[in-house]
Order: structure tokens, then sequence, then C-alpha cells
């Protein structure tokens, strides 16, 4: 199994290094890192029974053009967020037989790359995982680490049910979703309210964004059910109730959207909340908390002088 | 006329040196700003045709005990945020026939002062005025002075009338309004969306929300008319058209929250927000996004360490 992986962020480099584990040949497109990347592979520490342990890819390459073959899946493990050209990064890493994999947060995030490669399989993925990019080649997998794949825009392949085989190996649990779509909208029932929320709180924790604004974050995962319905992925009825109790369980957390807002960069606004306050529009569903939500995180891009 | 004028802040300086120019004692209770108006007086720079002039009240005290004698007229210009403890400093300032007169922002502000002094007239008043405390006793009065002032809960007695000439004769507007409570609902139409949206941005403008979020900021507003309406206050047809038009045409305006959030200080959230949303459930309306916006305020005021 030829693997290549564009973008040597966290959720690129620790799922590449679980393949390559798994005997797969992991070849890597890094940008930013490549001189390190190159020189040193990757470093992992991980909380879990994987403890630290190195990643050294099969090839580092700056470009996918670079390498000799086309790999029979690609991995674009990046944000998706405004300038983030992703047609472009596959252009020169896909061949007529290759798989092309995303591992991104969002709604809707699957089309364009669709209608890009009408030709090649496309599967959808979801990572729930607490990773960071520490420095250069270092990553740090604090907790969790479960992912869901499934074809786009639906079903699952040979291809995509081999793949979660060798994740499941690896150690991890891997759902393979004959949904993802729905998978999709389980995961923004989530991040709809705590991402935005603790932006535009400044830096609470979900903590304590839920035990004074229970009532807020249901009415907005309330919404996202209700658009899910309407776009023909219904939802498990208890799914509010079972975010706020999981939430109330976990430790104090820190979201993917706070920690790219403190860092200063680009935030997956119209990825989680603009693309799925447009399903909703375009749906006719009523979603007053998600637009004011939505409208607010666009006021405070604004603010800091985003677009 | 004798007047006490507690709060030397900069809306109870202004208004206290107009009654003052037009022959009314007015005296002053003063607390941080003591001693400098004390020995100094206040200086106010005007940008309106008024210019720049000196008022020295008739008595400075620090506390309203200290008085010889009650006033006709006390008015009370301090923010309604949390510690204001708005009965106790009218306590020792009221007498029998004092006319107690409130000169803030806000919703449902009245009914506290209505019931700790039920045997006192009460004037509610609204302040359209850019106007600010640079230093103790340096008011700067940037752009418009207009007051609506009336009896609560309704009605305009001979007090409230005089008053409203003494203003007028000053050379600024003021408006006699029998339903004081309807002018109210009429000032929240365009606080309730400019005042936390300039604050949730971070420091946007007037201009650069609504430019960006017209139809988020009417959907407040249309939120507030509701609500008016279910109180018993209806609102004219083209209230939220007339705001919207206003607002473009004003220069760009950072609001009073904005100011205070700018400054650390309490934030009006609660009189100009809170008590809009309770009003509106108590009422039975509608109102998702006027609810977001104030849980969001909420979050905000948690954020930085409020509460």
């Amino acid at each position: 199994m030829k693997v290549l992986v564009i973008g040597s962020g966290a959720v690129g480099g620790f799922y590449g290094s679980l393949l390559a584990a798994q005997g797969a040949e992991v070849s890597m497109a890094a940008r930013s890192d490549y001189m390190h990347v190159h020189a040193h592979g990757i470093d992992i520490t991980s909380e879990s029974k994987l403890g630290a342990y190195h990643f050294r890819p099969h090839t580092v390459v700056r470009n996918a053009a670079e390498l000799p073959e086309k790999p029979d899946y690609v991995l674009l493990c990046i944000k998706v967020v405004e300038n983030a050209d992703r047609v472009g990064l596959l252009k020169d890493a896909v061949g007529p037989g290759t798989s092309i994999v995303l591992i991104s947060n969002g709604i809707d995030i699957e089309d364009e790359i669709a209608k890009a490669f009408p030709d090649n399989e496309l599967i959808s993925g979801l990572a729930f995982i607490c990773v960071t990019r520490t420095a250069p080649g270092k990553i740090w997998h604090q907790a969790y680490g479960r992912l869901a794949l499934g074809n786009y825009p639906q079903g699952l392949s040979e291809k995509a049910l081999e793949l979660c085989k060798v994740f499941e190996r690896s150690g991890i649990t891997c759902v393979a979703s004959e949904d993802i779509v729905a998978a999709r909208w389980q995961k923004c029932v989530w991040n709809a309210p705590f991402n935005p929320l603790s932006v535009l709180s400044a830096g609470l924790s979900t903590n304590e964004i839920l035990s004074t604004q229970e009532s807020f974050v249901r009415a907005i995962m309330e919404e996202v059910c209700l658009i899910a319905e309407a776009t023909g992925h219904p939802l498990p009825a208890d799914t509010v109730n079972k975010n706020i109790e999981n939430t109330y369980r976990m430790p104090p957390y820190k979201t993917s959207m706070l920690l790219d807002f403190e860092a200063g960069r680009p935030m997956e606004t119209e990825a989680i909340l603009g693309n799925a306050v447009r399903a909703g529009w375009n749906a006719g569903v009523p979603i007053p908390h998600l637009e004011s939500v939505y409208a607010l995180m666009k006021l405070r891009e604004l603010g800091r002088g985003d677009g």
C-alpha cells in the first residue's frame, strides 16, 4: 500500500505514522516543515499506549510532482480555510488509480474535490483527536484518535474498507461509515457551538461555556440536527443529550478553533459554520441561533483583520 | 429650581451644566472625582455651538446627606451595571417633594427605584449624546445631546414638563414623552445590536458592522420591536428601516459598551440586553437572535473575568 500524506501538520503526521507502522509505504509532501522532516523525520509523543516514537517517511518531497509513482491513497490532511488550494495540492499527487482521502473538519467540504477529480474514488474522513504540532517535525498526541471514514457521497468501497482495517490494526478505532455525510453532521453538532463560542468568549473552556450557557448550546445543537434531517441525514433522537453529557464528562478542553484563533491562524469558520448555515438556508430550516453565531464569527474575524 | 446631580461623569456634568446655565441651583454629589470637582468645578469642551465653558456647581458633596436641603429634582446619571447601588445613592438625596430623574440607558430600569421610593414622582430619561469624561472634572461633548423625558410608568407631570422646558431653553432638544417606556424600546432597537456586536467583534465601528451584517442587525432589531409590541408599546412600522438608514448616515461610531469594554469597566449588558431578553421571555415572543447575542455577551464577560 503506497500512501502519500499531504500536510506535515499534526493530523497528517500522526495518521501517516500509524499506516507506516503497519507496513504501508508512506511518503509525505511538506511545505513549511520540509527541511526538518526531510532531514529528521517526525518525532511523535503520544499520551496513549503508543508512547514516544519516531516516524521516518519513505520519501519526503516539497511537491507531489517530485514523486516517481502515483500513490494508492493520497491523504489530504489540511484545514479547510480560505486560501487553502486543495485542488492545487492534489493535482500532482493523483493518478488514475489513486483514492483521495480527505481528513478534515466541516460540512460540504467534499464537493469541490469530487468535481475536480471526477474519475477518482473519494474517501471522506473525520478525526476525533487532540493532537498538536509543537515544532517542525514534533507532534504531541494528547488524547483520543478515532477516525470515521467512508466514500463520498455514500457507501464503502473495498479500498475504503482496506484503509480502515489498516488503521484498526494500528490500535485506533476506525469507523467505516456508509453515510459519512451524516457523520459530518454528527460532528458538527459539537463543533458548531463549542468552536465559535470558545473564540467569541475569548478563551473559555468547553466546561465554562456549557455550565453557564447550556440552553444556548442546546439550541445551536438542535438547529444542526434539523439541518441534518432536512438534508437527508437524520441523527439519532438522543444526539443532543449525548453530546451535552459527554462534554460535561470531558476534561475542560480548548477547541481547535480557539487554538487557531490564539495563534493568529485562519479559522475553519466557513467549513464548520458557514457551510452548515448555507445548508440550512437551502433546506429552508429556521436556524436563528446558528445564524447569529456565524454572523458574530464573521464580525470577529473582521475585527482581527481577516478578509 | 434646586437640582442635585448624582454622578460626576460625563452625562451628569453635561446636563447639570445646562440647567445651571438657565439659573437652576445645581449641586453635585461626586465620589471618585470629588476632590477635583469641589476645588475646580468642571470644564466642558463642546463641539456644538456651546463651545468651551466652565461649570461650577452650587455645592459639591461626597454624599447627598451633607446637603442642607432636599432638592426639587435629583438627577441620577449613572450607568445601570452590577454593583451600582442606585437606591443607596438616592436615599439621602430624596425628600418628600423631590422628583427622581433617571438618565440611563436600558430597559426596565425604573421598577427598582419606583418600589424603593413609592411616594416620589419618578421621571425616566434617555440621553442621545456622545459625551466623555476625559479626566476628573473634564468633559468632552463630541456630538448630539437630545433628551427624552417622561413620567414612569407613563404620563407627563407639571414638574416633568417644567424640567423639559429648562433643558429646551438651554439649547438642546428635550422631548417630553407621554410613553417613556416606548421611548426606551425605541432606543433599545439601536442599542441591542450595535452595543454588543461592537464588543463581540472586538472593536468594529457601527458602519463596519452594518455594512457586513445588515440582515443580522435587522433580525435583532425586529425582535426588539416584537417585544415592545407584545408589552404594550408598539413602535412605528418603519422603525427598523429608519434605524438602519440613520446608522448608515452616521459617522463610524464607537458604542458606549465598547468604550466601557475597552476601558475594562462594567458593561450595561443586563440593562440593555438582559432585561430586554427577559421581557421577551415573559411575553412569550420568539427572540432567538437577541438570546444568542445576550448569551455571547455573558460568555464574553465571563471570558474577561466578570462575574
